[in-house]
């Protein structure tokens, strides 16, 4: 298996072709798995925010003053969110798409303009797709999709990369039912492949590189595709409300 | 960046020079990673217990009958943790080691006999250091060594492969304080590189596969070595114990 960094792509607008930016620098081929950070895909989705035009409530006013935040950044988290998780030097939330994390992936960083920030694609799932399509018709290669995105967890430290969209392939691998090696039944061994690809192509991506793309080559996986939102644990499943 | 199994170990007995193993079977180089599932280190190490010969206490029985398991496998959890964190259905702990994960990391599949099941290594991090002397004199590479096992998460469906012992590489990236790309100094972006190279490594290990060793070659990261323990939460940093 090969993790290679799609390199010297331009700096992304909205509405520029993604696709057509990556097939022009990087051959890909049948079968490749294209890892997208999600600020790159935000950014060509028009998902970005000027702070400036931004109207604190009185809410965010006050959350804001309570965890020592920009009020216009936790106005938008707020926005973004259905639930306060934690609140603590950093706001918590599930977000509206249904992920739990920190001021629900917004980001300043990498952004231009000191008073810019981007957005989680309205539906990531739906960002693979339509990348996968595009990709498809750029490129002629039939690729799978990975929108990608830095989130911290619960008892460890750091961040890692996570599938947030998936597109054309299994974002779980399921093993129960199978004989292991010695004929007993696995119990709960059940992979979240699409966030191992995603923390795969990360380390290639660097934070500062402006590497957004990577591609995961030779990678292989039966099963019918799966979406990023099979990889939310469903409240009734979830033991960390 | 390469991830590459090491094809055709034997099954793994305790005493075995698991370090001769690996170099017989794959030419490593200076740089390479080389990641191996808990379960081939702890067989290695002697960490398997027979069920036959565990006494259950009246605590275990009761636990056990409450989350309807294996009352002798209910005792060896409780031996290997300091805390029950949530009981039901399973039992999530925290490790005598620190981490928090299902059943204390014990584990029943590809063990041999069925009544043998593996414990974690008892020091990870010790693990990986011996590791990586052992494959600098079998094979004369310089290599870095994670010990890695599949912990569930919070909030998100499935398993992945992290990081527990670490040696010979960076756990975390610090990229705060430097700029990003537009200047900006970014914030809260401490990357769990060993977590993600974990992560690499599963793909192609495969579960029922008998692969439990594979090497990462051509990642190159910067930083003092780190250890598996710098990627375990502090209390006083956990908002979710």
């Amino acid at each position: 298996m090969q993790v290679l960094p799609v390199e010297g792509l331009p700096e992304v607008q909205p509405g520029d072709d993604l696709a057509g930016f990556i097939s022009e620098r990087f051959q890909l081929r049948s079968g490749d798995i294209v890892v997208l950070a999600q600020k790159v895909v935000s950014k060509a989705e028009g998902q970005v925010r000027d702070l400036r035009l931004v109207t604190v409530s009185e809410q965010a006013r006050s959350l804001a003053a309570q965890i020592e935040g920009d009020p216009r950044i936790v106005q938008l988290i707020l926005d973004e969110s259905v639930r306060i998780v934690r609140q603590e030097r950093i706001l918590i939330v599930e977000t509206k798409h249904g992920y739990v994390c920190a001021n629900a992936g917004i980001d300043h960083s990498n952004v231009p303009g000191e008073d810019s920030v981007t957005l989680l694609p309205e539906d990531s799932d739906l960002s693979a797709e339509r990348l996968r399509s595009q990709l498809r018709e750029r490129s002629g290669a039939e690729v799978a999709v990975i929108v990608a995105d830095t989130f911290g967890r619960a008892w460890r430290m750091g961040i890692e990369n996570v599938a947030l969209g998936v597109a054309g392939l299994p974002s779980l691998v399921d093993y129960r039912g199978q004989k292991d090696d010695f004929g007993q039944a696995m119990y709960a061994t059940v992979i979240a492949v699409a966030d191992e690809l995603a923390a795969s192509a990360e380390l290639v991506m660097g934070k500062t590189a402006r590497i957004p793309v990577a591609v995961v080559r030779g990678y292989t996986v039966e099963g019918p595709p799966g979406r990023g939102r099979d990889l939310i644990r469903p409240a009734d499943l979830d033991l960390f409300r």
